[in-house]
């Protein structure tokens, strides 16, 4: 059936007799793994000509335009190649594959068809998600041994999502290994390649947390590169919290001149559009948060009024961590303040989805606060009654400009009814991946993002000052594998399955900044990324972190030859041989 | 007492009315903290002069030539002061100290006396350490409110000590709240400073395993740059291990050139005398390590009649952690081999000190080995005797150099009796702290660097591919609380104190290399730092990490300020008022 599938778009010259379909054990190492591919089997090396180029065949543009950012995608791909130092991961450094450092065959031309086999084209013609689709993403990449290879998807994203997959399959040989004076070769060890790929879940986030510790732009796109690598979709930017705010809004300048850890700390508009308009050329989606209504005691140093038991000790009866402060939300005004705040947020992104948090309200905060309890009094409302409200007239803000809120998982379980959570809420499931079945119960669309699983900064334990160290609430360190051992449909009946939408690691920035930003996330986001664009493995079971481990050290060394920081899972040596370093071995 | 022991050597000038005698919740925002010190109450900040000098007092030469490596340490303070870009930790970011952003006092100059108080010279005039002796580094820094500042020690490496020092106390303000069009004044808040200085240990190390991931020359030189900012003194080198063998030899040049990871990833002899020289300039003595007779995987590539069990499987039956893989210790060819490596290793450091490891021996591979059972039968030994002999034998090695021996823990805990191990040599505690109570009762010499407090990589958990992923062996992270709260002398006798000779951190290199290397050390090892320096609290019990919390944020963001890489602590909200974010506030 799945040779059947592809072999209908298959020319009988790409089927050499050495054809060889792999599942997720495979000489091909890519993560995320495409959805099916055959490769050849190592015997016969395509190198990369020096006037290799790729094009847009405009022919299959239909008379549009070419899309602009898929232009520059190109191009970026063919510098990408180029800067290629990326050498094959086992004990000869992939040596064997070039008998004698020479290539017999080269590869001249990549030939990028924005029209499906069938025809259709199915989306707008931009790299930029404006909602995230599957289908949107899906694309066929075929490099046989002689000809051009050719990517052909339905659109620009799709296209995209090819371009990176072909950059994954190219090595060069280490200096010393090289042939002549040091002369690089880029090479493509299992020609021919023959590969079908869509993404299971929509949603595939990385969740970045600016308020606990400022993050530089340059770190933010630097972490949107690395995410297009592994093919994640949605960068969840955690803006502001009761650290700070660092976001200048132009209707509400105070907020960031009082709440940013400095001047210079900050993210005007123009960044903001900056790094949304980078995203959207990388196929990733920006999805802002504005946490409230706990998670704002930064609004206080420039909005008292609006902000409850602001700085209140001891902090642990007002706030998970220091300082306590949050939006009192029983008060019109601070709700009117809230709902011309999100609107202006709302303004910033291109995404059809936004956040407005609701994680962890204190409600002892709230109870000892005079104004809150005089509006309770005053309007008959119990403090849930008062939430919902609340929620309710925010939401608006995002609702009035065609966007979906985005809630944290307390918002539907710990606060009643709340007749505002509409049932197109998509809800993050975050304090523990049990949760998920009781949100599901009330019919909700989830994210997984749970801290059993994703939270990326578990495992730093504590870091409120204490004698001799405390433990972290979420210790021990989330590994890859444990990350990779996720199972999306746990619990999930086969009826329910369109309310998963994807998944998500988290990084909170108690103890992290640009300094251990890339080490801390890479590369273990990248098992995430697997999970949720492979979706489980053939047997409906989690896939298996034995068959992934190559995978993992290739993805992560392709990483660190792009500049990025990522963490080592394993000593060199295992890099070059793995299955020697896997329990039982 | 204190007051007049250091009294005595201040002229009438230095004390204005404003001098606070500190403890270690103190301003004096300095990692180690120094033995004893005087500081201004913050009322007279003191500025420093675009024309500050530092210079040696030629007077106190007694006719000496001026030690190089210690006029290039001036010179290097010079330069690092005038890019000092760290602002004070307060909320105000330092402001309050310069009332409009006027200075009112200038220093002009800091001049090094290398003579102490006393008219002695206790030692050669280099700053590069040729043993470890708390009294070299002994110096007095006194920064008056006028005139010039002065340093005041016996020789280069307390002169040296006091520079770092120095350039400790100087602060910016931030871009956005310097006076006139961006100008940058470095400010010490505190002046007048009296300071007296000592460490409490002389072996204050860090460890680095250069086998299990490469390192790069540069990040080795930076690790050092790092160490000299904390005052850490022994650069313990792991140079090889059974993963690779990056050292190339002249006499053993196949040991690398099949056991390093490739021809780009060694450590050339020049290399090591150039980290050599590089670490002495900085006050650091370089310990090598040769890892023997288990850890030697790395050595059958090139010598496999040296080494049993080669890559034998099941490797849990065979060593640690693969590959198995031990030098024939019972063997003579073997021994004698050794002997010749260690030899050369030893003639590239110029410490007095060496490791030879021992940690770690596995007897199932050695009985299951024919050669060696083998050899046990022709001499009449167990395999216990045959250590003996190869230790002492190879031992004999450095000893001819004037080198004396260090071992890891087992060698004189798991072999019986060990007679090659007379008592100068020195034991390096890594299991468990409680371990130094037996090595102490046989009488050795000691470092305290066991993993329940000191392992870096502790909490990183396990990285042997496993479904779902495993715990580390020593998990969980050992935080700088969890470090700053060891107390060396605990169940040590007060006859025994001079055994101890200090402490480590090690960073084992499975799951690190140089892209996570400098958050998983720093600043985390500047708690340990503190710990060798400064020694027990003044009440004998450990130091308080809720008084020195401060210090670590005011140490870490000096190390960012340097371009090292350091974890954050905490948030920066938290670095800023740390007493805000402590259990209990």
């Amino acid at each position: 059936m799945i040779i059947t599938d592809i072999a209908r778009y298959l020319l009988p010259a790409f089927f050499p007799t050495s054809l060889v379909l792999s599942a997720d054990s495979s000489p091909l190492n890519l993560v995320p793994l495409p959805l099916r591919h055959f490769t050849g089997d190592g015997s016969t090396p395509l190198c990369l000509s020096s006037t290799f180029t790729i094009s847009l065949d405009t022919a299959s543009l239909d008379g549009h335009e070419p899309p602009d950012d898929l232009l520059r995608g190109l191009k970026r791909t063919e510098q990408n190649l180029a800067k290629i130092g990326m050498t094959y991961l086992s004990p000869d450094h992939g040596a064997k594959f070039l008998y004698a450092g020479k290539c017999d065959r080269y590869l001249d031309s990549l030939i990028v068809h924005l029209t499906n086999y069938d025809g259709s084209t199915i989306f707008d013609q931009s790299v930029s998600p404006v909602e995230t689709r599957p289908d949107h993403e899906a694309y066929n990449l075929s490099i046989p041994l002689h000809g051009a290879a050719k990517i052909t998807t339905g659109g620009a994203l799709g296209a995209f999502r090819g371009l990176t997959t072909f950059e994954g399959l190219w090595y060069t040989l280490e200096p010393s290994s090289r042939r002549g004076k040091g002369e690089k070769v880029a090479y493509a060890p299992h020609a021919p390649y023959e590969i079908e790929d869509k993404p299971a879940f929509g949603w595939r986030a990385v969740l970045l947390d600016t308020s606990r510790n400022y993050f530089s732009i340059q770190s933010i796109l630097k972490i949107l590169d690395t995410m297009s690598l592994v093919k994640l979709n949605v960068f969840h930017w955690h803006v502001t919290d009761s650290n700070s705010w660092p976001l200048v809004l132009k209707g509400f300048p105070e907020l960031a001149s009082e709440g940013a850890y400095s001047p210079e700390e900050v993210y005007t508009e123009e960044d903001v559009k900056e790094i949304v308009k980078y995203a959207g050329e990388r196929g990733i989606d920006v999805l802002l948060e504005i946490d409230t209504p706990g998670h704002t005691a930064a609004i206080a140093l420039s909005h008292p009024d609006h902000i409850a038991c602001f700085e209140s000790t001891p902090y642990k009866q007002f706030a998970h961590q220091p300082p306590a402060g949050q939006l009192r939300f029983a008060d019109q005004a601070t709700t009117t303040f809230t709902e011309a705040v999100l609107a202006d947020v709302a303004g910033l992104a291109k995404s059809r989805y936004m956040s407005t948090g609701g994680d962890e309200i204190n409600m002892n905060c709230m109870s000892e606060d005079g104004p809150t309890t005089a509006a309770l009094a005053a309007n008959g409302w119990t403090l849930d009654d008062a939430l919902d409200v609340f929620t309710n007239e925010t939401h608006a803000a995002l609702r009035d400009k065609g966007i979906t809120p985005v809630v944290w998982q307390e918002m539907v379980l710990d606060h009643g009814a709340m007749p505002s959570l509409t049932n197109d809420t998509i809800v993050d499931i975050w304090v523990n991946s049990k949760d998920a079945r009781r949100v599901l119960d009330q019919g909700y669309r989830i994210v997984h993002a749970s801290a059993d699983y994703f939270y990326l900064d578990c495992g730093q334990s504590g870091w409120i000052t204490e004698e001799g160290g405390g433990p972290g609430w979420c210790d021990p360190l989330k590994t890859w594998a444990r990350m990779y051992s996720f199972d999306p449909f746990k619990d999930v009946r086969d009826e329910e399955r369109h309310l998963i939408l994807g998944g998500q690691t988290s990084l909170w920035a108690e103890q992290t900044d640009e300094n251990n930003l890339e080490p801390t996330m890479w590369p273990r986001a990248a098992a995430a990324a697997e999970v949720f664009w492979s979706g489980p493995g053939s047997d409906g079971k989690p896939r298996s972190a034995a068959k992934a481990i190559a995978r993992m050290h290739d993805i992560r060394y392709r990483m660190v030859d792009r500049g990025v920081r990522a963490s080592p899972l394993q000593p060199h040596w295992c890099a070059l041989r793995p299955e020697a370093c896997t329990m039982g071995a």
